[in-house]
């Protein structure tokens, strides 16, 4: 659409815009969330697809700010803890309410529910969509969606004493439809008004509804969902229909774009000998340099940017009034954990894309507010490849994982993982990244608490209301 | 002068102060640089100083943006490496110039001299003044006064061959003066038309200047620089005196304000011995949590802000038409290099204070540009007290050291330290913030190199050079 914006220079121009458009512009706002992250995770992508004097679509964006997460004790709500997870900060972006980790849109005292902003949205005649490359059930999207006790409890065979994984147990039994409450994330998606659904996780669509003999997906359908399964069948939706959509491309989290040569993930530095004997003595061996390769498993996964060019089509089907439309770039967040910097910085590049697509669609669109940002913080950190110290001439290495990549401005970055000795590093509690494009000039502070960004989106699309 | 500016609200008072004013009004830049200071180490500053919910001094400023650092190979200077050290970072700053770690504003490749924006500003005729908590001979004062091809060449006596550590050493002989070179960095600074220099490092005043019989203290005085060492001689001096100033306050680095309870740094964790037969059995002892406390060796230290008080009244004297003033933190970075979150916090917080300084002195003289930023990431992470994982019920700790202060609202932070396995630990490659009052509304974009902060004080200053 730019070239015809492009011609729009003069009067006449302006004067014909204005008698062919609907008297009230639609307004639009653009929620683009990077799980994860941070400044590091960004620098990490900027340094290895653009090199280290390059720059990211983002950061042309002409606002930036800082984000403090906040984050309460589920033992002592009146406390706060200093860590967060997607379910808790990203419910502070859905509702503008502070809660406790694991939470999905409910509160961490008397297990209250918070109502996400995107149902005043859709109350006042704008069109909503989620999409995210992680399952749609997954923490991020789900806030915006439902409000359930804990985040695992994603369908309904995971509603009570659901195992997780060592003692673990998710357990949301308040929250069975036969308790009085809403059921499990994947119910209430199949339940919900949500203009457009795109991600991962149809595994949590399969189960049978909670005491019902059809399942989720059949029972999505039967209120109004059409439902597709690939890039392909989205494209022709869209192009045939004006219906909800509600689209499934992976049994759960969909597979990332890049891998480390030979899909390795960092790794320990190995001391020789008598490095063991004294730290000052001996050698170590590093994990050998890496380059970016595409990950196998890809295959005909829909990219972000490609899902977010079919969700702004639908949704602007869907209503004249405008849209508000959230995407996740899940994986950022869960590469990070599994010490996959390739898987990072991809999927960061895909929200980089995706951004691109959103920025395309302001310029002939202004009325759009673009905001970016995260939810928390991730344990990737680029530290030395030479280490400041090595003029001692002793081995100096990290006693985290490592891994060091090759990149194609021909320099070896290397970064650290060193949260925990357990098989997934932990999130860190740095205050994160905003940013908007220039609708966002008068809206958004410097800084401000994670909470605020709801009232952001409420002031741009329901100034009344505020 | 606040009180009286508030009472200048109608025609008259402004005609007033138009006549009362000299007909060109002084411009002003107060740079501040928070060594090490990246969106972690602001974050744990936030929490402890002003609890999860409250804000610093930094969080008040209206432009925030972010700054890529670039750092040339010194192995292979056409191409670059990931992690900075002060020297390079400052040097961008100072010079508008990339180089490579431990140059003090010279090239990478021929070792050629990069002129400070101070030399351009005292010529157009600004007074210039220096304040840090590190030795002035440091690298980040250094960069602004000095030319030399190593950070360690600080005195006559560490020009050549000069033991750092281990197999390290300085060496800056094509720097003697007897080669040609402008000498040490104290040197440096005695001959220099700096108008005020306040700091530590004493110790590298005491010896001889090259092929001298009298000390580079004594080449300072002999050259006009007015002496004091304590804080009291300091403010009498500027009470009597309009000369320049070198205030040397300790022989070293000046002592930080705060430690954690008795002294202790981050520790590691200590599995039991199950634990080392397996990582899913057994437990673990974490560093008992702590608070901090004054710093015993604190003692009459003249904080950052009474220096910067000082520093601002002295160069309104030096020059009618304005002054530049670079004010560090310095030991942001020096503690978080000796794994002691106290120290850290304490020092962030007296950069805070000194912005609250000027930022008073801005609503005085509102021509004058505050600029805050950082030289380089460091290894300081905030991770959960309770591990993302520790319903798995198997010990789940850091690899590395860890502290875990009781912080003023009664919650537990826990910070990580894990780059390495020395003494000290990396920096990291992390973009860091820039922060500006309104006067730089127009000037600081969202994203920047480093090298471009040259630039906008430049613009700001003389932007007939522009």
């Amino acid at each position: 659409m730019r070239p015809i914006l492009l011609r729009l220079t003069n009067l006449t121009s302006f004067l014909l815009l204005t008698f062919l458009t609907p008297t009230v512009l639609a307004q639009n706002v653009i929620l683009i969330i990077g799980d994860g992250m941070d400044d590091h995770q960004i620098t990490m992508a900027r340094n290895y697809v653009h090199g280290a004097k390059g720059q990211l679509a983002l950061d042309t964006l002409p606002i930036r700010g800082a984000v403090q997460v906040v984050t309460l004790d589920h033992e002592d709500p009146t406390k706060v803890i200093y860590v967060a997870d997607s379910a808790n900060s990203a419910t502070a972006i859905a509702t503008g309410q502070v809660t406790s980790r694991g939470r999905i849109s409910t509160s961490a005292d008397t297990d209250r529910d918070f109502q996400p902003v995107t149902v005043d949205l859709k109350r006042a005649g704008y069109a909503v969509g989620i999409v995210t490359t992680a399952s749609v059930t997954d923490a991020t999207p789900a806030v915006f969606m439902a409000n359930v006790a804990q985040r695992f409890c994603e369908n309904p065979d995971m509603m009570v004493q659901a195992k997780i994984g060592g003692n673990w147990y998710a357990d949301c039994e308040q929250d069975l439809i036969a308790n009085g409450g809403k059921g499990s994330i994947s119910e209430q998606i199949a339940n919900s008004s949500i203009d457009l659904v795109l991600g991962g996780g149809s595994k949590h669509f399969l189960p049978n509804a909670e005491g019902s003999d059809i399942t989720v997906l059949q029972k999505a359908q039967a209120s109004g969902y059409l439902f597709v399964d690939s890039l392909s069948a989205l494209e022709q939706a869209i192009e045939n229909s004006e219906n909800r959509l509600l689209g499934l491309f992976s049994p759960s989290t969909m597979p990332v774009r890049w891998q480390a040569t030979g899909g390795v993930a960092a790794d320990e530095p190995e001391p020789s000998l008598l490095n063991h004997v004294h730290e000052y003595l001996g050698d170590v061996t590093l994990p050998a340099p890496v380059q970016c390769e595409a990950n196998p498993s890809y295959g005909n996964t829909p990219p972000l940017a490609a899902m977010t060019e079919s969700a702004i089509r639908q949704l602007q089907k869907r209503s004249g009034k405008g849209f508000f439309l959230m995407i996740e770039s899940a994986s950022i967040d869960k590469q990070s954990h599994a010490r996959r910097p390739c898987g990072q910085i991809g999927e960061l590049q895909q929200l980089d894309e995706t951004l691109k697509v959103a920025l395309d669609f302001a310029a002939a669109q202004p009325d759009t507010l673009i905001l970016v940002t995260a939810d928390h913080g991730q344990a990737a950190q680029i530290i030395p490849n030479n280490s400041l110290f090595n003029g001692y001439g002793i081995p100096v290495y990290t006693p985290g994982r490592l891994q060091r990549l090759i990149t194609p401005e021909g320099a070896i970055m290397a970064m650290n993982y060193a949260t925990n000795d357990f098989q997934a590093e932990e999130h860190t509690g740095v205050n994160i990244p905003i940013f908007a494009n220039d609708q966002g000039r008068d809206l958004v502070p410097a800084f401000m608490m994670q909470s605020d960004i709801y009232g952001l989106i409420k002031r741009y699309l329901l100034p009344e209301s505020q």
